[in-house]
């Protein structure tokens, strides 16, 4: 845990990649170019939202500049509305007019809108071209694992897209100062859920250090990140295309995505309406004879973080549970979870009486003023 | 060479796939699935085209249902504007509409067009389903191998694709009867060009054969298509990712290609642009000192499978070579360039002086109208 750059390299065979986690990494980002031997003659184009270019665009363009590349800058609006098909079109309008090539690279500079987004059209301009991440929230750690890029239909989110790996991820921690208190906390959401599902001794460790945390004190966020990541990445290398394991990283989010839907995407953050989701979890476990303190550290442990753990009071039960049917994780009155066994571990369980999830949805109300 | 149904294994590790070829394989589409594996719950999407639709689609779908499975049709607009975003868009509605879910089916009925828009549907949808292809083109063969599938942007064709094998091709030379004459001899060129890059023996059995194929007669096709698939496969093998080798497979595309830009796209047909574009090639072998015998051969058999060889009088040479070198083949006034060696065997040179092929552009005219 001493200060210095942390570096985990993401296991998948011949698409295996380095994730560095430091602070000034931006300002190197034409150097880990020449390392990973990237040719300077291919144009690379950079894509980012409005929100970040002003404040770190230009950094990673003289950098690159500096080793002798060449770069075009694409700025998309800020937001989640940008993960889309026309957006596609316009970058793939812009990568063609900087001349990309085969040997070319995509930089996703942004959170993970911008990190979906640019990897889709990695992913996808002529057939695929070179993929780097420059993350620059803290939820993006969770996208900077597993290769997922897609954009979003109107009819459904993340539905079409790809796995596309990146060459490497530029995890500069200094980016992260300008992030809006919300969004850390919100981030940091995903980090405890990394926990949750795998590592005691890990959420012991960010109890601990909250204040660090929130704080953005670099070495405890360089250390969550770095852990938070390899957590991700132990369960992503099993199972690269989410056959079985992978389900486990989905805790909280089969409340968390009914909420987000529910109370109007942006109303709730997803790292907020996930830990509301962990804390629904949590208590579906006690239902299967865990010990009832999961729930109580969990909750805890969220409102340490400043993170919400109560549904608000607008969001009705029976669209929750409408919008858990929509997802189709029912079957036959049965839904699918995924259940904590003990802090650090948990199940997949198929056999969930929709009662209880009613039940569960229900208690976790302040107020009772709906339903 | 005996009748019944050839089946030739396109080899590429864990996604080898089958190619079976043979009269009458339509309707045992259902089979093939079942004998496949795949499952009944999850629900099949029949993408094909306004020209195919009323021929076999209803043929198709019964041959599914009756082993149970459920499957819905999409049609798109025939022609090379249906591979765009657009249609994408439109085809994932569809998908969703349909309940298509990650252990679904995508099946391409139909040539190139809707085997490279269904295979981008495929290969995106919830990043990436099992995809059929039900190949009814000669030209489709080509398509049937490798895995490359793709949309087109307005600036540029095939920019927006990805690499998704199929779990396995019908091909059902009953099929290809509808065909328009042209089409068949435009996709015989492309078989064709297949032996003229690998395979002497092939070659001189097309020579022979000309007639029963172009009259369609199944043995002569079905065995004329599985030796096509066999050199493109070997050569896919070999190179999945186009890194070398595969360059090998643009024999006649250089010249071709332009040739379709510059007369305008639909004014000639893919496969008679490159047949001229072959006969351009065998040209630039005699320059490297190959036997002049290559381009009489060469010339020949286009000429008996009722294919041009000669540049149409309203295409301009300056906007040919204009054309080429858009095509970013240019390097220091060389051009990079497939060109025979002798029949059945190819090299790639990258030194073909621009001169030689505006003397042999120039030369590929009847007419001498235009400059
Ligand atoms: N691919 C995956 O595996 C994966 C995993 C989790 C989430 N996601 C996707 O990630 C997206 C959410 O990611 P997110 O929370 O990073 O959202 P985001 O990219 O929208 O970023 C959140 C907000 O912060 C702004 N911002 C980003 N960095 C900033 C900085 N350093 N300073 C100031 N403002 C900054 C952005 O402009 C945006 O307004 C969703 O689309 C989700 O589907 C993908
Ligand atoms: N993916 C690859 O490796 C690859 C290789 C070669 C070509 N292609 C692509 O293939 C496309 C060209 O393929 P194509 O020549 O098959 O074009 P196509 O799919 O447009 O078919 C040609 C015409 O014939 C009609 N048609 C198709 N089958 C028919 C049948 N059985 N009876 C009557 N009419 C029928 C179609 O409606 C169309 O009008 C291009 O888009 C090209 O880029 C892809
Ligand atoms: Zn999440
Ligand atoms: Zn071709």
């Amino acid at each position: 845990m001493a200060g210095g750059t942390r570096v985990l390299t993401v296991e998948l065979g011949e698409r295996s990649y380095p994730i560095y986690i430091g602070s000034g990494l931006i300002e190197e980002t034409g150097k880990k170019f020449a390392e990973h031997g990237f040719p300077v003659k291919s144009p690379i184009l950079l894509i980012t939202d409005s929100a970040v270019e002003g404040l770190y665009a230009e950094r990673v363009e003289i950098s690159l500049r500096a080793l002798g590349y060449t770069v075009s800058r694409a700025v998309v609006p800020s937001g989640e509305s940008s993960k889309s098909l026309e957006m596609l079109d316009v970058l793939v309008e812009q990568a063609l007019k900087a001349g990309l090539d085969r040997k070319s690279t995509v930089i996703a500079l942004g959170g993970g809108v911008v990190g979906d987004l640019a990897g889709f059209v990695a992913a996808s301009y002529m057939r695929g071209v070179r993929f780097v991440q420059i993350p620059t929230t803290i939820l993006a750690h969770d996208s900077s694992v597993g290769g997922k890029v897609a954009v979003n239909h109107r009819l459904a989110k993340n539905i079409i897209g790809a796995f596309h790996q990146p060459e490497f991820v530029l995890y500069d921690l200094n980016t992260l100062a300008s992030l809006p208190a919300r969004e850390v906390k919100a981030g940091l959401s995903e980090v405890i859920k990394h926990g949750l599902i795998w590592n005691e001794d890990f959420v012991a460790w960010c109890d601990e250090n909250a204040e660090k945390l929130l704080g953005l004190e670099p070495d405890a966020l360089g250390y969550a990140l770095y852990e938070g990541c390899k957590v991700k990445s132990t369960v992503v290398s099993r199972d690269e295309r989410e056959n079985d394991l992978r389900a486990i990283l989905n805790l909280g989010h089969t409340i968390g995505h009914a909420l987000e839907a529910v109370a109007g995407y942006g109303q709730l953050l997803h790292g907020e309406a996930i830990a509301i989701g962990m804390v629904g979890a949590a208590r579906l476990a006690a239902k299967f004879g865990y010990s009832a303190d999961i729930a109580e550290t969990t909750e805890r442990i969220f409102r340490k973080f400043g993170l919400p753990v109560r549904i608000p009071d607008d969001c009705a039960t029976d669209e929750i549970m409408g919008a858990m049917l929509h997802d189709k994780k029912f079957a036959e009155g049965k839904m699918v979870f995924v259940v904590p066994t003990s802090i650090g571990s948990v199940e997949i369980r198929n056999d969930v009486p929709s009662a209880w999830v009613t039940e569960i949805v229900d208690g976790l109300r302040e107020g009772k003023s709906q339903s």
